[in-house]
């Protein structure tokens, strides 16, 4: 812990959430339309941070694809701005009732989505991460603790200083969010399984893995995507190709991009030779089995290659002798992001929709489809491979969870203990709920 | 760990549990009703070994309320197998359509619902328990891993043996079924984050908390149940009174009786009276702060007095000055589990409901009404104050995970990278989904 500031700090931030989380949507979206006007009015100051980072990223050498998602330039700032403008036009995720039944006249049952409490984000160095989560956060009554990279930390930390600012004249102010600077309070963080409810990690594999496996706190995210795709005996052949072409080099640096293609037997000696043409632009290095390699030339692949996330213009290709064979495979080395199966047989396609225990599972289309924005959800939160909670591409939905309301006359358990009966009716989900309308 | 035999059975649950997951929903009912027959037909085979557990606990002096849950007798099978064919009875939580949206021209996504995979189950020493989560998992297709009491230990593995045997004519077998039978299991289970998905702990206080606090494993469980009710100044004071006594004497050792009452000093002198009253019938003892005491007899309440589960005949009063000091009070010392407010002030109704983060948030009703069973829940694998996933009563719905399909005709991202426009057309929910009708 830097000093004992933050700890008090900390310790503040569920009081702080409920009064954010009491709000009117109408509150919440002004609060974000306020944000996103100060971060523009004050874009010199972010500017200048970001040049201070940038500046020390450059003398540090530091890796290309790393300095570009560290600069926060107009185009960034334009980007994260209309961004929290979109957060603010959404549906408000709280409120939202999910059940709803009359179990005894005049006792009224309600289930109504709420805020979670308390999201931890740990994330490597885009400044634009740490807007984007702060406006989930807020439209979904969410208070947050952040930590970024520290080659970000001065814009990073302007970044929160004008968000802080702007929402000073709101009654909720900005004591919800908590920027967390240094290296050691992430560690801390890990530990805050009292006060943080679900933390959401952004970054590499490595530094999701770590972050799993070194916190009791509930964890929203992916570390691996080994996402396959199997070519089945009944696989169109000119769909095939097109397909594994898209998930594989439409953009390969992502965790829905497929690393492993698996081949049906029947339509190797076809496919293959076809499938290899088509990568040959963007020269993809072809890890094969050995029957693999009877077909194309390739290198022989070993057993590593069935574990790994290329993440890059490479790729592993195995013949496998049934659909059965293709789903074990899957299971002993996916990692339960996005598989995909290309077949005409539908009772093939179905099999393996209901058999593949990943988050994603498709027929006859790209892995890469895989995405909030591409599913129609309004905003990413993240992607999960986890098994409760939220799984796949999630969004304000994965920051909220249920609460019950029961509204009554004075009713007693001792009276249907004495016999009477529940009605247990279940009524529409539609109109004012029990919480009224907000003012 | 026992054996390296039960390593490897362990190993294989996952595997097993797949296909356990892709049975049609009337094989599992088949299975359930099996179980069921399986268990009367052996009831004499049941009874004795529980009556060498129930001798040991003689033996051991065993309190009473423990050695009662022990028992196993014909009105527990009767209830057990009566359990089993309801739960056969359910609609399938499996495959259930919970979003369906056309992305574009022949590319349907579905968010369907699956099992979670395997679920973890510690519990103390009753015996009927264990048939009932073999039966809820089984019905949502999870597997299970369970660790029962020692003290039950004769019991539960005759159980598991019946219905061990009452399932081998079926496809997926029993092997989804692992049964940990040493008291250092337990803390190996903990340990097994890669293989249980979710831990269920049923037990006294202390025993989940323990779970807890020792795993990295998703808990669904509740360790504490302070649970509040709060008299508001515009309390129907007869209303108030009945609501109080159910929420504190119709059963005041489980985890939704309430601890402690919360009176606006508007109406304590009324009310507090009133209460004494109709609290003598059941000798309860009363810790009021120095204003209660002020108003009628009682023990001087010490601030500890706020955080006790008495969990009996005992309770807490303490004056407050508004609505807001009582939902002060109860985000300070309550559990998040059930908290009641007794008004006819609407908006302060609202207020309480809307502002309190608790799983269960009454209003003019008992406190003992927070159950799947009252809730119309159908069945209850059990009550979660976490803040994800599912909170409150949980019922079948709390073992499945959201999966999503896609289905297209050749669709790739490029396309859409491109320039094409996505259509993301709503669609109803009814009707045969991708995975077609099981056979």
């Amino acid at each position: 812990m830097e000093d004992r500031g933050i700890m008090e700090q900390l310790t503040r931030v569920p009081a702080h959430q409920r009064v954010l989380g009491a709000l009117a949507s109408k509150d919440r979206n002004g609060m974000l339309l306020a944000m996103a006007t100060a971060l523009e009015q004050h874009a010199q100051r972010l500017f200048a941070a970001n040049r201070k980072d940038i500046a020390a990223a450059d003398q540090a050498a530091l890796a290309t694809p790393l300095r570009k998602r560290l600069v926060f330039d107009e185009k960034k700032l334009a980007g994260v701005c209309d961004g929290i403008r979109q957060v603010a036009s959404l549906r408000d995720p709280i409120g939202r009732i999910r059940e709803r039944r009359l179990l005894d006249d005049q006792l009224l049952l309600e289930r109504v989505d709420v805020p979670i409490g308390v999201i931890g984000m740990v994330f490597e160095s885009r400044p634009d991460a740490l807007v984007q989560i702060i406006s989930l956060c807020l439209k979904s009554g969410n208070a947050i603790i952040l930590k970024g990279g520290r080659e970000a930390l001065n814009t990073n930390r302007e970044l929160v200083a004008v968000i802080g600012e702007s929402l000073q004249p709101f009654a909720a102010g900005s004591a919800w969010i908590v920027h967390l600077e240094s290296r050691e309070d992430v560690r801390f963080l890990l530990e805050l399984d009292d006060i943080v409810d679900l933390l959401i990690p952004r970054g590499s594999n490595e530094f999701v893995r770590y972050i799993m496996d070194n916190t009791k706190i509930p964890v929203l995210g992916h570390a691996d995507g080994i996402c396959a795709l199997y070519v089945d005996s009944e696989a169109p052949i000119d769909l095939a190709v097109t397909v594994a072409v898209d998930s594989k080099c439409q953009y390969p640096a992502v965790c829905n991009a497929v690393e492993t293609v698996l081949v049906h037997a029947a339509v190797a000696p076809t496919f293959l030779p076809r499938f290899k043409e088509a990568l040959a632009p963007w020269s993809v290095i072809i890890h094969g089995d050995r029957r693999v390699g009877a077909i194309i030339e390739c290198i022989e692949a070993v057993e590593d290659d069935w574990d790994t996330e290329y993440l890059g213009y490479e790729i592993a290709i195995r013949i496998v002798d049934s659909l059965q064979e293709a789903m074990d495979h899957i299971a002993a080395h996916g990692s339960g992001h996005t598989d995909c199966i290309v077949t005409s047989h539908e009772a093939n396609a179905r099999k393996f929709m209901r058999e593949v225990d990943s988050a994603d599972v498709f027929w006859n289309c790209s892995t890469r489809f895989a995405d909030g924005f591409r599913y129609g959800l309004g905003a990413e939160v993240g992607v999960s491979t986890q098994k409760i909670h939220a799984r796949g591409p999630v969004g304000l939905d994965g920051l909220v969870i249920g609460k019950w309301l029961l509204s009554g006359n004075g009713h007693i358990v001792d009276t249907y203990e004495k016999g009477r009966a529940f009605k247990h009716e279940e009524l529409p989900l539609e109109g004012v709920g029990l919480l009224g309308e907000v003012e």
